[in-house]
């Protein structure tokens, strides 16, 4: 028995969420008409701008609804020299919470995937090369995923900086803080001994 | 550093839905302009319909964008002379899934509960009294949830069902399908004793 078509159009759209199932998308409508209609229709309205406004950056391809982002036009991080690559601009706001690193971004929008034809144009490394071309970075720091498209990213990138002579940097794989060694996979270990430092006292 | 306001605008935005934090919200944000921004357009219009033009059927009082809702119109259920007392228009599809009830319902919206000012007429006890004299049900089933507040209503209800001889009965409260006995509590326990049936063979 349909109750609203309305409704059931509403718990069907709210499917289009990650990790939005039936059962969560028929409590969240329930709750939205029941307690906070005011919280759905600023949704809707935000929904609508970010959805129809927010385009990508020209300098990074990160998403923003302005020409260049917030982070590109930054002066203080224009004069770091570093820019930092990385496959998703969801991966920006991770590195940013960190506040270990001060330069500029640099967003693939994927990674190198020859057999799903995402070749260097598809995730931008023509411009990527231009920018190495015209403005003076002293390093860039690859932070693609550790998968095994993400590591051909990163060497594939490493090659195009040895042509501008830019020192290329990887970001470092290991024991992730907290978790304990017997728990830990092989390749991340053994990437934790071949990538291991002096203690310095 | 703040990358995008429209962005950050639909983050905070998101968190208007049930159980959805920060982590949460800006996944779902990322996922949809990265992957499905079709998706998020729909969302938005499924929303605005929704926010806009659910209102509350005359009858039952549950969600409707009509004037009487499917269930109300529905000629099989005029027919059946029984009606359900729900709490929420959520308890209706939970209802309907079992397949025991096809009768009409009434939602009070709320529940009795005098101390934040919600009385009989704030949970529309009036239009349900206003129906039970004008309409003829043999069969009144309360299925309010099993909480203090829940059971005031219901025997407030039972108390307006005397006033115009119809039958009222209250759904069962006992051990869930599939629990443990030692796991279950006390109150719950003695209500599944108190409302213990002899088995026919």
């Amino acid at each position: 028995m349909q109750i609203s078509p309305l409704l059931e159009n509403l718990i069907e759209s709210l499917r289009a969420l990650p990790g939005v199932g039936p059962k969560s998308a028929q409590r969240m409508a329930y709750h939205l008409l029941q307690r906070n209609r005011n919280g759905g229709l600023h949704l809707s309205k935000a929904l609508h701008e970010a959805m129809t406004h927010i385009g990508h950056c020209r300098s990074c391809r990160t998403f923003t609804e302005e020409d260049e982002c917030n982070i590109c036009q930054n002066y203080r991080r224009q004069m770091s020299g570093q820019l930092c690559v990385v496959e998703m601009p969801s991966d920006i706001p991770a590195i940013e919470q960190t506040g270990q690193f001060s330069g500029r971004y640099f967003v693939l929008m994927g990674r190198l995937s020859p057999l799903d034809g995402i070749g260097p144009r598809e995730i931008g490394l023509d411009l990527l090369q231009q920018r190495l071309e015209n403005e003076s970075f002293h390093e860039v720091i690859v932070a693609t995923n550790p998968t095994i498209e993400g590591e051909a990213t990163a060497n594939y990138i490493a090659e195009i900086c040895a042509m501008y002579n830019v020192k290329v940097t990887r970001i470092a794989h290991g024991i992730p803080i907290g978790s304990d060694l017997e728990m830990v996979d092989g390749t991340t270990l053994s990437h934790s001994f071949s990538g291991r430092r002096e203690i310095k006292l």
